[in-house]
């Protein structure tokens, strides 16, 4: 039976983490280049990714973030039942992603000096715009031999493996503090409460035919499944597994 | 020696009919979802277009189009010289096309009106918004088997058929009217006239290692071209070649 992975942000801090983890994710995917339009969603992710820069002051709020999984890591040290040895592994990853991110520099700054970036970044929004004569320097980039393309990849991406880094660990971390239980939606609706939660974790059997909406904070939640043939609420008691990560 | 193939409109109907052009191509090889990212071009491309079919009235501009066409293929029957033949071929397959164009419905209307494309349209251009969590539908619909995924989009593609066949006809009867001509530009510039000219097409060995910036009109036109590490105007002598299409 297949099942419908989902992950959903209880704050508008972590739907930004998410959404900026989705997209290093399609940037490394389509960095290979190995079809004619992997390089469609490399430079609309990395475009992305400079507009996500421009809104948000990412760098200071990961290294906050990260600050505080330090501290709660630290607090367990000489605690009684607590893996000692896996505790100092945790906390010289967080030491070195946490100094590799201090001495970063503005998340997107080298990108956003690239001459041959910004040169395509604007046109590249336009519907359809990515035709040879919207774009020339692109077009005769796309020419280049594999090689050439993928040490230019490299270097942007590497410009953005400080950020990579922390995020990966904060989501992992944070993702660790969960562990998925068996619930049952009664006709299709779920709520509870949560703790400090940042993102609810559900596995739901695609065959149920439903997706979920879910609003909430950080403290309570609702889960509403929706018919995905009809778009309506569903009515179906509907079993699902989930997980509350804080 | 590779070459870089470019073309360059020479009119704002012409420019949005290789857009359209682009995106229908990009739409078609999307649509084997053969890796976990084509979807992203796929819808992209398909809200790429709604937008332009928003913007212009594209049926009967190339309905115009394929009529002006028809007219100047018949004034070539019965005149000595001309392959018959083919010329009738031509003109049935004029004929069909128009036919299909004028009874089609308005272009992307069904596309408006299907309710899983109008959920997921709005929130597809946020940075980084296709993640599950701001478009559940649409990470319900990608957990869906393959076939279920190529019935849709098959269906999606189907109702732009008479616009695909139009523009196809439209494009290559363009494209054969203009010849290759080896030509050079100067001190990396080129001008000429042309003659009611909707495409210019060009072919540029890459070893020049520049790429073209085309300005001009139906009538007249000029190629610069720009060195590409430095993007500043080459001050070489280009060999390249031509075809002007009318």
């Amino acid at each position: 039976m297949t099942t419908h992975y989902f992950e959903h942000p209880l704050n508008e801090k972590t739907r930004i983490y998410l959404r900026v983890e989705a997209l290093l994710n399609q940037l490394k995917t389509a960095a290979t280049f190995s079809d004619n339009m992997q390089h469609l969603v490399f430079y609309r992710s990395l475009f992305d990714l400079l507009e996500i820069f421009e809104q948000i002051q990412l760098k200071s709020e990961l290294a906050k973030d990260i600050e505080k999984q330090r501290l709660t890591y630290r607090s367990w040290l000489n605690i009684d039942g607590v893996d000692q040895n896996m505790l100092r592994g945790i906390l010289n990853e967080i030491d070195e992603v946490h100094s590799q991110l201090m001495s970063a520099e503005r998340f997107g700054q080298s990108l956003k000096e690239d001459r041959f970036l910004s040169a395509i970044r604007q046109r590249f929004n336009l519907p359809g715009g990515s035709c040879c004569f919207d774009l020339p320097a692109l077009h005769h980039w796309l020419h280049l031999p594999e090689d050439n393309k993928k040490v230019d990849a490299n270097r942007w991406l590497s410009s953005l493996q400080p950020l990579a880094s922390a995020l990966k660990l904060w989501l992992n971390l944070t993702r660790e503090t969960g562990n998925f239980r068996d619930r049952t939606a009664h006709v299709g609706f779920y709520q509870s409460d949560a703790d400090e939660a940042n993102i609810l974790r559900l596995e739901i059997p695609m065959h149920f035919k439903v997706y979920p909406m879910i609003s909430g904070h950080k403290n309570r939640f609702a889960i509403k499944f929706i018919d995905f043939s009809s778009g309506q609420a569903s009515t179906s008691d509907i079993e699902f597994r989930l997980a509350v990560c804080s």
